[in-house]
C-alpha cells in the first residue's frame, strides 16, 4: 500500500482520536460509501466516532457538500425569481409548509420544496398533501422545475437521485444509534436542501417535549450549525427556534391539517398557525431581498393571506401536480373519517397546557401516522377542533374530536386524549411561540 | 414490536449514552452477530461506542463469555493433571511459548495451547513451529486433546470452531478503528483462551516501544482486565508486565527462534530468555498448585531445563504433531537461509540499547514476517547472533547476522540494521525484564 493510498480505517481512526478530517478525506469517504467500495460497517463506525468527537464547521460543510454531490443538483441560475425554501425539524400539527410555499411564491419567490413523510409521532408534509385526491408527490426533476416555473412553488418527495448518500446514511444511522449528532443531522438536512438549488434557506428548529431537540441549548447548536454550513456553501440562511411543547393549530393528522392550511390561506385559521407562517415567510422574503425589512414583509404577507393571493398559488400548485383544486373551496372533498368522537372536558376551567407528545401519540394510534416506514396511514384519521391553551372550557364540553376508521378505535383512546389536556383554575401565561431568532 | 423485543440499536444507544449493558443484552447481541441476524454495521457501531465508553468488569466478562460460547468448548474436567496456558500480547524475539509449554508439562501441568500467526513486526508461535519439517498446527479437537493427554502439551492454531465470534469481530475491528479498546482486547484474548478449557491462565503483557501497549499505565489496565475477567469466569489467573523496548534473546525470525528455544530447553540460551521462561512458568505452576511457592517453583523448573526433561517433552510434542523430532538434537535440520551477512559495529563501545521495533521491521523486510495476512513467509529468514545490551563490541565486530534468501536483500538492510543498535561509551544500567507482577 502506497503512502498516498486512501485507507478508510485511517480516516475512522483520525476522527476517533479527535483529529480534524480534511476535505479530501471526507469527500473520498462519502464517494466510497456512495459507490459501495466503503462498506456500511466502516460508515457506521465513522458515524459513531463523529457522535463522540463532533465535527468542526469546515468538516460539516465538507460532509454536506460531499453528500449533496452524491447525486443530481438542481439549478435555478438565471431564473427571474429568487429561489428559497424552508426546513422544519418536525413537530405535531406542523402544517406550515402547506401555507409557506404558496405564500412565499405569491410574494415573488420561487420555492422548490422537497419534503418528507411522517414517522413516529412526527407528521410529514408529503402524507398531508397525498390526502388531496390525485396529488402526485413523485414528479420528475423536469416536471418539478416546470411547476416551480409556472406556479412559483412545488412540493414533492425526495427522489432517489437527489443526495442518495444521505438516504443511505440516514437509514444506517437509524439502526446504529448515530442519529443524534449535530454535524450528521446538519449534513443530512443541508445536503438535500442544497441539492434543490434554493439560494435562501430558513430553518424552523423546533424545541420542546415533542421535538427532536428537547432543550434550547441543543436547538441553538443545531440552528447555528445549519445557518453557518449553509453560508459556508454560499447560501443565505436564517433560523427561528420555535416552541414544540404544545401542538400547532387545532388539527393533527393529514386531511384535517390540509383543511386547516386552506383556512389559514384564506386569512383565517388559528392565530399560532398564521403567526408562525408569516414569521418564517417574512424572514425568508427579507433574506432573499423581496421586501426591504421584516415589518414590511409581515404586512405584505398578511395581505396576501387575507386577499386570497396565497390561496390562489396553492390551488394552482395542487392542479399542476394532478390534484383536485376544488379542495381549496370545499374541504369536504378531502377524505372523511369513519367516525368522529368528541372528548369531553373532565372539569371546568382554563386550558393550561396541551401535551404535544401525547397528542402526537394519539394521532399515531388513531391511524394518522406510521410506527415503521412501511406502515399504511389513514389520511382521514387524526384529531381536530383541539382546544388551545388559555381557552375556557366547561365540564362536558369537547376538548377535541378523535377521527378514526371506527368507533372502537376512537373510544379506546378517550381517556388518553383527555389526559393530554391539562385544565387549571386560572388562565396560563401566554405561550411564546418564537423562542429565538438565530441570525446568520 | 413488543416491549420485550431485542432491538440491537437500543443496545448500541444505551452503550453510547454510557449506561451499563446487561448480561442478556450482551449475550443476545453476540449471538445475533454470530448467527448473522445482527449485521456488521451494528457490531462496528457498538464497538466504537465501547471504545469511547468502555465496559465494566461484569460487562467485559459477559462479552467474553458470550464470545467464548459462540463455538466449541474444550473440557479437561476430570483429567489427572491441572490444565494451564499462557498468553503473550506479542513481541520481538518472543519465543517463550516454545519453552514454557514443554517446561510446564515436564512439571506436571497439562498445557493445551492455541497460538496465532505473526502480523506486522510481531512474530507468531505457529509460524515458528511450522519451520520444523512436518510439524502440523492444524489438529482436530480430538487429536489436540490426545496430544495433550499423551505428551502434556500441544500447540496448534485457532480453529474455525473455537470462538468464531472473536474471529469475525477481530476482522471487523481491524478495519473500523476499534482495535485499541481494553474490554474488546480482553474479550478477544480471553474468549479463545477460555474456550481451550485451561483452569489456570498467565499473561505476559508486553510494554514498550515494540509492544501493543507502549506505556505502563495501559499495560497495567489490560493486565488487570485480563486477570479479573478470568477470575469472574472461574479461572486462576496472574500476569507479568515485561519489557518490550528491546528484543528477547539473540534471534528474531522463525527457524532461528526455534533453534534458540531448543538451546534454552537444553539449559543454555540467553539469560533473558531463560529468566522470563522460568518466571512465567513458575507463576503458572504456583497458581495451579504444582509447587508450594514461587522460589521452589523456580528451582524445580531450572532443574528441568538443565537435566533435559523439558527438552524431552518438546521432542515428544514435535513427534506427536508429525514433526521431525531430531531437530531437538540437530538444529541444522531446520530451514537454512540462502545467505547470512554480518553487520559490523560502526564503533567500539558498550551496547547501550537495541531497538526492538527496528529489529522487528528488519526481520519483516528480510522475509520473516507478513505485511498482510495473505503474505508468504521465509521460515529461514531473520536475525541471529544479536548482541545484547551491556556487551562490549569493537569496531568492525558483528552486531548481528542478517539471514535472507539472497545477498541483495540482506545487504540493502545493513545500514538500517546497524542503526537499530545504539553503542555508548559506558555500560548501560541493567535491563529490568519483569516490570511488574499484577496479582489476581
Amino acid at each position: 500500500m502506497s503512502d498516498n493510498a486512501f485507507i478508510p480505517q485511517w480516516v475512522i481512526e483520525r476522527k476517533r482520536d479527535g483529529l480534524e478530517l480534511s476535505e479530501d478525506e471526507i469527500r473520498a469517504f462519502i464517494a466510497g460509501f456512495t459507490s459501495g467500495t466503503i462498506p456500511d460497517y466502516q460508515m457506521s463506525a465513522l458515524a459513531m466516532a463523529v457522535f463522540f468527537r463532533g465535527m468542526s464547521r469546515p468538516e460539516t460543510a465538507a460532509l454536506t457538500d460531499a453528500m449533496m454531490r452524491s447525486g443530481d443538483l438542481l439549478s435555478f441560475e438565471g431564473w427571474p425569481r429568487p429561489t428559497a425554501d424552508k426546513h422544519s425539524t418536525g413537530g405535531i400539527g406542523d402544517k406550515l409548509s402547506l401555507m409557506l410555499g404558496p405564500l412565499a411564491a405569491s410574494a415573488g419567490l420561487a420555492v422548490p420544496m422537497i419534503s418528507g413523510r411522517g414517522l413516529g409521532i412526527t407528521g410529514g408534509t408529503l402524507d398531508k398533501l397525498e390526502s388531496i385526491p390525485g396529488y402526485n408527490t413523485r414528479l420528475s426533476t423536469e416536471e418539478f422545475k416546470q411547476v416551480v416555473a409556472e406556479v412559483g412553488c412545488s412540493i414533492i418527495g425526495q427522489t432517489a437521485r437527489l443526495a442518495p448518500a444521505d438516504k443511505r446514511l440516514y437509514a444506517l444511522r437509524d439502526v446504529t444509534g448515530t442519529v443524534p449528532s449535530i454535524p450528521l443531522i446538519t449534513a443530512s438536512i443541508m445536503s438535500k436542501k442544497l441539492a434543490e438549488g434554493a439560494e435562501t434557506l430558513v430553518f424552523d428548529v423546533k424545541c420542546g417535549r415533542a421535538a427532536f431537540m428537547p432543550d434550547i441549548e441543543q436547538a441553538r447548536e443545531l440552528a447555528r450549525a445549519l445557518i453557518e454550513t449553509g453560508q459556508a456553501l454560499g447560501r443565505k440562511t436564517g433560523a427561528l427556534i420555535t416552541d414544540m411543547n404544545q401542538p400547532l393549530g387545532r388539527t393533527v393528522g393529514n386531511a384535517v391539517e390540509v383543511a386547516e392550511a386552506i383556512e389559514t390561506l384564506k386569512g383565517g385559521g388559528p392565530a399560532d398557525t398564521r403567526l408562525l407562517t408569516v414569521e418564517l415567510t417574512a424572514m425568508m422574503c427579507e433574506l432573499a431581498g423581496i421586501f426591504a425589512d421584516r415589518a414590511k414583509a409581515r404586512r405584505e404577507l398578511e395581505q396576501r393571506l387575507d386577499d386570497g393571493r396565497a390561496l390562489e398559488v396553492f390551488r394552482r400548485m395542487v392542479k399542476a401536480q394532478g390534484g383536485e383544486p376544488r379542495v381549496a373551496d370545499d374541504p369536504q372533498l378531502l377524505p372523511q373519517p369513519g367516525v368522529s368522537v368528541e372528548v369531553p372536558a373532565p372539569q371546568t376551567g382554563f386550558v393550561a397546557f396541551i401535551d404535544a407528545r401525547e397528542i402526537g401519540r394519539l394521532a399515531l394510534r388513531l391511524g394518522a401516522g406510521r410506527k415503521a416506514t412501511a406502515d399504511e396511514i389513514d389520511h382521514a384519521a387524526g384529531v381536530d377542533r383541539l382546544v388551545q391553551a388559555g381557552e375556557r372550557v366547561a365540564r362536558g364540553q369537547p376538548l377535541m374530536r378523535l377521527l378514526a376508521a371506527d368507533t372502537v378505535r376512537a373510544e379506546a383512546l378517550l381517556a388518553e386524549a383527555a389526559a393530554a389536556v391539562r385544565i387549571g383554575e386560572a388562565p396560563p401565561p401566554e405561550r411564546r411561540l418564537v423562542l429565538e431568532e438565530v441570525e446568520g
